[in-house]
């Protein structure tokens, strides 16, 4: 038996749990780690220097197949980099099996190299820590390793999932030696989870279609969520046959013309009132509406059920009522068989009001034409112009990613079409770290088309992702340079102060160009209105890994985002 | 009175108390902070884009005005982004004053942007942590805010000195309205702490006298620490007068031809049981050394001294039998008072053992002489025979950076001569990760010429630095370009598994050459002997930011760095 054995044995037992990628990040510490999955022979093991980019490459992995990505990192601030990705794993609840590894304690404080206090490293951005002791021969240390690995796979995916850490302090010798045995135990033991699935008394039933009956003006907002199909067709036959709108940001995922996507636009208008709900329904994770946020605190319905698995009560309305424990699509076709439209409708107090739908309906039908009548109108090369001729030529089933800051703003608003198979982005912190790095790990296993939309600060920001071997081919970046945070300009407060383009938008003049013939990226620009649909079919139509950047004012872009937002009220 | 006064006046106690640098990484949430400091009028600011960076920038001016820099970020995974340089601070005992907006608490876990769990982010990696309220009208709060500003500043300024954290949640508005007072106030509270000092009562000095008599072979061996003309001055005596080996690494500082720095390579020597001392005196930080610390933990001394401010015990020899606490300077100047040579040797039990010197120096000179011997006879083009013509070519007086990895193994062996003014490594936690950045906000700071060896691994990780305004034209880079991890081929272990490349190495085609077109610095390149020459004179004299990039042979590499440790054996 080797002496790391239980090391080796874990990439077993990750195996048979039906783990089948591994992002590692090159150390000696770590190397038993690497080598146990890198020799099994069943993984996919991507390789990657930057911890930091690791981690969202790992992250955009696990968010596409809902299975643990394990992460492999050496000891040190090797683990502290990977944190931004574990914390945006935790929040936007995607499993990740976090290995890192570590010196034994007895060497913590001592003056020696790559020595940090790694317990519990991740604070409470995992859903659990686990340490194991680092006297692999000992035969309770290797009961321990063993169930430890599947509790920690078997906890990452039960929801809400997320991330969960191993700590692994190993002693040298790090390496096998050549005649070293170096295979899994033939006795590795896999503790498999039983998948559970949640129902609702017929009393808590009772109550909650008393309280649906009792609302006429009933509102079903989407928050994050991937794409589903049924969740999707349920919602479609709610909307349609019960006349209840149904509302969703892009990254809600919802996909059909039936359903509200145009909120951000119309939410500010002033006769806005009418459009409050008795009853409204949520679940999923961020909205990235502010507008509708704003207006569903300023104007709570009587009623909010909040539909979900979270691990906590959230309330970014501030007007939950009651929590619903459970899968929202299983809730909602549960609904349909209680509820039939006819009883529905005579038996509520007040009457269902379907005028309520039609004014939803009326205001997305006013606020689409009214976009697309304005971006017709632009004359001026801008994001906004750039962005709606990327999304009018880009084929369907696409999956779309995007970037924090500005990038996102613009897609709720452009990406409103049903082209897309998925589209993604990073809210549970809503950081700019990792937006490449994500596309990058989705890319690599999702085997569709994608495109990242990320502006430049996000770019230059990870674009050490960059550095990986084997860029995905079905990758494509646009670019949104408009050369610093232009975000700062277009948000009510920093736009007129002095400090603006040193503090705020940090003013720059980078460009991707030389960092994509660094990573033998195609490379596409594009600086006006004339030369754009050429330019943007050809980067599309590119044959491998290619990045379009659009070189846009920032003075411009501001003024064309406020009379787009202006445009619809 | 400005509602987020109390944030306002942070800036202004800052400055009483002696601050002059912040570093800013842009953000909405953070804005009266960034506002704070930038419109004081008496603050430096840097911005940088990459919170990563931003932090070791700080840290490389703190380390060289040891005066804590302060940062500033915004909420979200921007404050995990600071993690790394903030553990590398703690552990190489640099201060900084790290202030991270938050969102207020009840916020956090509530699918709201950018609100993760910052309390306590940096774990026991800060000297503390605090966190105000975010009622800034309350008096209490004012009261709190102003003492805990204070008490974060002098705290990172004790020895051992470090950084120290304070959480600031802010609520909206963020940002000041045109109109409004932007001023501290004028009663701001500054909290001076007096300086204190050590001395060591007599019966203290007894036992040590006692002790120090009784060993007639003592060592002393300097840890990592930086220039100190006092200092060397006295260690020098000791070492001329008394006929004691005094050791140090290059970031030991010690400057004098009178001192051991070849121990890295004839310790590994068969007869080398000789070199053991009765007596070590140790100080200061990390050794580099393995083979001196290996050394040590074989051949305990029977009296282990180590006089230092640590928060810990530090015992990375494995042989301490007595802390003493304070300054080194101080100790060795009181020993001096303390004990004439005469008498030191006339009341010793054994009798000094002068011999003991002269092996420790017939060693130093042995070594020195076949370095020199086998570098000259160096025929191939390498990373060894790059830095030694850079090094032969650097005037006096230059300010020597050392990435980890390779590099500062290369420069503990070759960067011996008494030309520079300072040598600096980030062996807090010996990462990569911040290296580049590191030796930029150095290089910022001290006035000085200021150059940078890295590897092309750890420059690639941290070339998000190079975004930042300005790069000091004092600053020169080499780039050991190995295309991988060359570390790996040259440890015992890895070197032989068919997993070196891919997993280890991670073999590249990268280089520097674009990334220094995009931040406007003059790039140099070098691939063979013939032209070593010419092209180092003309990249040390060229006159702003310069890079020179070595291409060099991973497996020749290995070769000459593998000769050259065994020349001196």
């Amino acid at each position: 038996m080797a002496i790391l054995q239980p090391l080796i044995d874990m990439a077993e037992i990750c195996y048979q749990q039906g783990i089948r990628h591994v992002v590692i990040s090159p150390g000696s510490r770590s190397a038993a780690l690497t080598l146990a999955f890198a020799r099994h022979g069943g993984f996919q093991a991507h390789v990657c220097i930057d911890e930091r980019s690791a981690g969202f490459i790992a992250l955009g992995m696990a968010q596409q197949i809902d299975s643990p990505v394990v992460l492999i990192c050496t000891s040190g601030s090797a683990a502290y980099n990977f944190a931004p990705a574990v914390s945006e794993a935790f929040f936007q609840q995607i499993p990740l099996l976090v290995l890192t590894a570590d010196r034994p304690k007895e060497w913590q404080h001592q003056y020696d190299g790559q020595t940090i206090y790694q317990t519990g490293i991740f604070g409470p951005h995992v859903k659990r820590s686990f340490e194991v002791s680092p006297d692999y021969q000992h035969p309770d240390v290797q009961w321990a390793i063993n169930r430890v690995v599947n509790e920690a796979i078997n906890l990452s995916s039960i929801a809400p999932n997320g991330p969960v850490h191993i700590n692994v302090p190993i002693r040298e010798p790090f390496y096998p030696k050549s005649d070293e045995d170096f295979r899994a135990s033939t006795a590795v033991r896999v503790i498999k989870r039983q998948e559970k699935e949640t129902v609702w008394p017929q009393n808590v039933w009772e109550e909650l279609l008393d309280e649906w009956g009792s609302a006429p003006k009933i509102l079903i907002a989407v928050g994050q969520g991937k794409p589903d199909a049924a969740l999707n067709a349920v919602l479609g036959r709610i909307t349609e046959e019960w006349q209840i709108p149904v509302l969703g940001d892009c990254i809600a995922n919802l996909s059909g013309n039936e359903f509200i996507r145009h909120h951000d636009l119309f939410m500010g208008r002033q006769d806005s009132e009418n459009l409050r709900p008795d009853l409204l329904i949520t679940f999923g994770m961020s909205f990235l509406s502010k507008e509708f946020k704003q207006f569903i605190r300023k104007n709570p319905p009587r009623h909010h059920w909040h539909i979900g698995e979270d691990a906590f009560l959230a309330d970014a309305f501030q007007s939950v009522t009651r929590e619903i424990p459970g899968k929202a699509v299983v809730f909602f076709e549960n609904l349909f068989e209680k509820l039939d439209y006819q009883s529905f409708v005579e038996n509520s107090d007040l009457g269902h009001d379907t005028s309520f739908c039609s004014l939803w309906l009326q205001n997305e039908r006013n606020a689409q034409k009214s976009k697309y009548e304005m971006l017709q109108n632009l004359s001026m090369f801008s994001d906004l112009t750039l962005l709606d001729s990327t999304f009018k030529f880009t084929e369907n089933n696409i999956q779309l990613h995007i970037a924090n800051s500005m990038s996102v703003r613009y897609a709720n608003v452009l990406a409103t079409e049903n082209q897309w198979s998925g589209v993604f982005a990073n809210r549970g912190t809503s950081g700019i770290d990792g937006c490449v790095s994500t596309a990058i790990g989705a890319a690599r296993v999702n085997d569709q088309p994608t495109l990242l939309v990320v502006g430049d600060v996000a770019f230059l920001y990870d674009r050490n992702g960059l550095l990986i071997d084997n860029l995905p081919p079905n990758l494509k970046i646009v670019v949104l340079n408009n050369a610093g945070g232009n975000i700062f300009r277009m948000i009510d407060g920093p736009g007129s102060l002095p400090e603006l383009e040193t503090f705020f938008e940090t003013r720059h003049s980078f460009s991707a160009q030389r960092t994509c013939e660094d990573s033998g990226i195609a490379y596409f620009r594009v600086s006006d209105l004339s030369g754009t649909e050429a330019t943007v079919k050809e980067f599309l139509n590119f044959n491998g890994t290619a990045l379009l950047e659009g070189f846009t004012d920032p003075v411009e872009n501001t003024r064309a985002w406020k009379e787009l937002k202006r445009s619809a009220h």
